[in-house]
């Protein structure tokens, strides 16, 4: 398969990953007091490439982009709703999965990064539940195949409508030899808990299984006769909202749209600045610090809404990451760096601890995990630059410890005037913001050394200068003004020269030491192995199966096993 | 790369995996007293295939065959040794790693095959030392680089040289761009537990760490003036000795060379028959029961030695699978039967649960846990059939459990004479042969359903019927004798026209449900990452780093991050 960058059907240049419900093509919310009904209806001209159409609710990124800002929205403007249903706005048919002719005619490159964000957004729906007590139901009308079903899976709740025809099926195997890679096969057994030969069974049923067996095998929770779904779905949302402990009454704030300025180096944004070096293949981000102290108090941290310092920065940093993993391919290495003064950064901090029942704080900081999360997943190498002038303190000290590597400058610049480098760790370094794999960063960084992160946690408030953040394995490297340009020269002309693909690989392995939870095993042991199979002539090359998909021709296997 | 088979360069068709320590060409077993040494020693000219020289201790599958025979037998024939050395037979290099010229020219499944098969060698250094208290000392003196540290990894101590140029390095990444994937990346991580960002810097330096740093890091646990080495080894060797609780003056058994017999289509042993219908694409395995009742005693056992039942089939079966995944790359399926009483299968496993304190006792249970660990490793599709005259009780109703799917026959077979066919659950299948994912089969089987994990508790030592055994969940299927046939043959076919990538992927994850273990990481998180990258052109294609290598030619990559 060629791998050619294809044109976005709208003849942007990039992708967006900001989305305006206003304009929404592909989903509907409705809110009837603390219950929200999000409707799949793609439009089957609205895909976001050219040269395919969305039949039978099938999905792409652009309807995925759709969905993640649904979410993110429903939990900042919509904080009154305690349960979320998700069902189809079509009829017979809840979500055919991926599409097929999309994914047959997408690069190895858009593959990946189109099931990274939908295994982000799946993600998303289970961390509403778990940590803001909001549970998703999924009512499952008509064929519900592949990715649809894995889109089921993400719910706490799935109903199955016994008609005779609905179904739930991953048939990616048998149809198109790949693997139900948006975490159904790691659902199927971690979270459903489907006994392992039942789910061999019907992850190679292509038809799909339906009724009670369904129940039976644990695949959906409950089978409902048609003409008591409806009734049974409001029971149920009913139900759910009971046991949700969100309070009542509560009034969300606006995400109102991302200032953006996109130049031919550089995107601008308010709080974050990222610029291009396409040469070197290096993107610098700079996180700029609050410009003025936290607020008083929680209520004039609402009215502040979507400009409060941490919350217009997570979206904004968000958006620049997701901007250079689809949009800059031959980015190699991401630098991080800082302006601001740390103490603010920490009084935000604080400010947040202080508020920590407080709806939106909470928000904002599962917000801040997630973003976190998806800096660890970026297969870009990640390097923090901590510089005078910088602010990595707290939740920002949390991007330091993301990064594969840092440095620190020891001293002033020959000529600067700023006060040296100083970092900073708060309370919430030590849980609050868990890896993929569970444990905070500087448990992961200290698996072998709790000693280290005793110490660690005894600094906490202080202001740390590059050789104390150096002795206590914060940073990796401090040098002084003399050798400091020279070693971060050498330092990213190295990582540019090695191959990309052995980076991804390595990154992978090294950032997530210790143990693995569903969450990290969809992207390690599922993911990895689907990317895999995305590279086999059997699903891929001319005769594969995905290529062939919809032919008529049968695929040609190879037929060694590996 | 011309994904071609390569000749054997001793003219033979198949792989062999049975090694005969007269004939080692590459290592040297030293005895004294309970120290052992194992000196690794490569012939440059004893590569196993055709067209490259095993320089500089670099090794390949041949070389590691050889290393499994030894470990294997020092745990049967030496059980006197209490510590294992393991150094370098040659001056100024410990181990450069994988032949990278026999990577270079491999078939993709070649690369494979040989990773997990060394994969689960220096599984079964740790496993001596965990299980069979017989902890392993690695001596470092010279280059140690790749698979050679990886190798020193699986130490549980690990002595630096401090001459000035002996180093360990995992130059995979710089060199030849791909990962550390015999257990590298994951076991500085998560065993040595070397701060990430020491791992990133260490996995990319080209030369390797040395001296003091190499401890500071914990990449190794002691750096030795090349004067003091000697002593040192010796007392350390002596410290782990003393440690270790197994009893004095044990005296082993001889592990008599596998009684074979290879035709076209099949391969008779003593207790496991195999054969092929290459046609289909089906390897059938029986395993047949022991003929006799258990001897009366631990030194009866003792005495049958090599002749034991239990032993004898492990390595049997061993051998067999070992046979299929190297040499029968288009079998899709390995069918499982069995034939025998199982009624005599339960005399046994009680007759190893009763002598589970005896040494020999003990190393049998640990080969069937290594065995079934390298089935539930492998690549094929695994079914288990029962039927009348079946003996999967105990031990073997572990193949049962091990199995992707299993069909048990209710009833006689029409006309057939036989009992109905019958399996049996032991104590051993609660807890002793756990998975990679540090579960039992059956705790891995009913992750979601504790009440089917204490009901087959309840049924230990009965005999099941089909319907039974079907309720009970520990087969996938019951039918009677008039859909049997039907049933399985339509199984089989579909089974065979499936995408064979498509399938390892699948059944690799659904295999694991639950927790993750540094080994299960290894086979999951690194392994197929590192199948990604081995299907890379930035490593494997024409101007990839692999096949550049040592041509004076810089790589050339394509610099998308993917």
């Amino acid at each position: 398969m060629a791998d050619v960058q294809r044109r976005l059907s709208n003849g942007a240049q990039r992708i967006d990953f900001a989305a305006d419900p206003a304009r929404y093509r592909h989903w509907k919310l409705k809110f009837d007091g603390d219950v929200a009904t999000l409707l799949m209806d793609v439009d089957e001209k609205g895909g976001l490439f050219e040269g395919y159409d969305l039949k039978l609710n099938s999905y792409d990124l652009g309807v995925d982009i759709e969905l993640a800002d649904a979410l993110t929205r429903l939990r900042f403007e919509h904080p009154e709703v305690k349960v979320l249903i998700l069902r189809s706005g079509k009829p017979r048919v809840f979500c055919a999965g991926a599409n097929i002719r999309m994914l047959a005619s997408s690069t190895h490159a858009d593959k990946v990064n189109f099931c990274k964000f939908t295994n982000e957004t799946r993600n998303s729906i289970e961390d509403a539940s778990e940590n803001s007590n909001r549970p998703t139901i999924c009512v499952v009308t008509g064929a519900c195949a592949g990715g649809g079903y894995e889109l089921a899976l993400a719910a706490d709740h799935i109903i199955l409508t016994d008609d005779g025809s609905s179904t739930v099926a991953l048939p990616e195997l048998p149809l198109l030899a790949v693997l139900p890679g948006t975490g159904g096969l790691t659902r199927v057994t971690d979270k459903r808990k489907v006994r392992r030969d039942h789910a061999d069974v019907f992850c190679t049923t292509e038809e799909g299984i339906k009724g009670k067996r369904a129940v039976e095998w644990r695949l959906v929770d409950e089978v409902v006769p048609n003409s008591k779904l409806e009734d049974v779905v409001k029971t149920r949302a009913r139900e759910f909202a009971k046991k949700s402990n969100r309070p009542a009454d509560l009034k969300g704030i606006a995400l109102t749209p991302l200032q953006r300025k996109f130049a031919a180096d550089s995107v601008e944004y308010g709080s974050v600045a990222v610029s291009f070096d396409r040469k070197a293949r290096i993107a610098t981000v700079i996180l700029r610090g609050p410009k003025s102290p936290p607020p008083a108090t929680a209520a004039d941290m609402t009215s502040q809404g979507a400009e409060f310092w941490p919350l217009k920065l997570a979206r904004e940093l968000d958006d620049a990451v997701l901007d250079i993993r689809a949009n800059e391919l031959d980015i190699a290495v991401i630098v991080f760096k800082s302006e601001g003064e740390g103490e603010q950064v920490l009084a935000y901090d604080k400010f947040l601890d202080t508020n920590r029942d407080h709806w939106l704080a909470r928000e904002i900081r599962l917000l801040w995990k997630r973003v976190l999360k998806r800096i660890d997943l970026t297969s870009r190498s990640l390097v923090a630059i901590v510089e005078p002038g910088s602010c990595f303190a707290g939740t920002l000290a949390e991007i330091v410890l993301a990064a594969d590597r840092s440095y620190m400058l020891i001293g002033k610049r020959d000529g600067g005037n700023r006060p040296p480098a100083a970092i900073a760790l708060a309370d919430i370094n030590f849980g609050a913001y868990p890896m993929p794999n569970g444990l905070s960063r500087l448990q992961s960084r200290f698996l072998g050394e709790a000693p280290a992160l005793d110490a660690a946690r005894k600094v906490i408030g202080t202001m740390l200068d590059a050789v104390t953040a150096e002795k206590l394995g914060l940073v990796t490297f401090a040098y002084d003004d003399i050798d400091w340009d020279d070693e971060i020269r050498i330092f990213l002309e190295e990582r540019a020269s090695f191959s990309p693909d052995s980076l991804t690989g390595m990154e992978a392995n090294l950032r997530f030491g210790g143990p693995e939870t569903m969450e990290s095993k969809i992207f390690a042991r599922l993911t990895a192995w689907q990317n895999w199979i995305f590279q086999r002539p059997n699903s891929v090359g001319e005769e594969g199966a995905l290529r062939r998909y919809g032919t008529g021709q049968k695929p040609v296997f190879d037929t060694k096993r590996v």
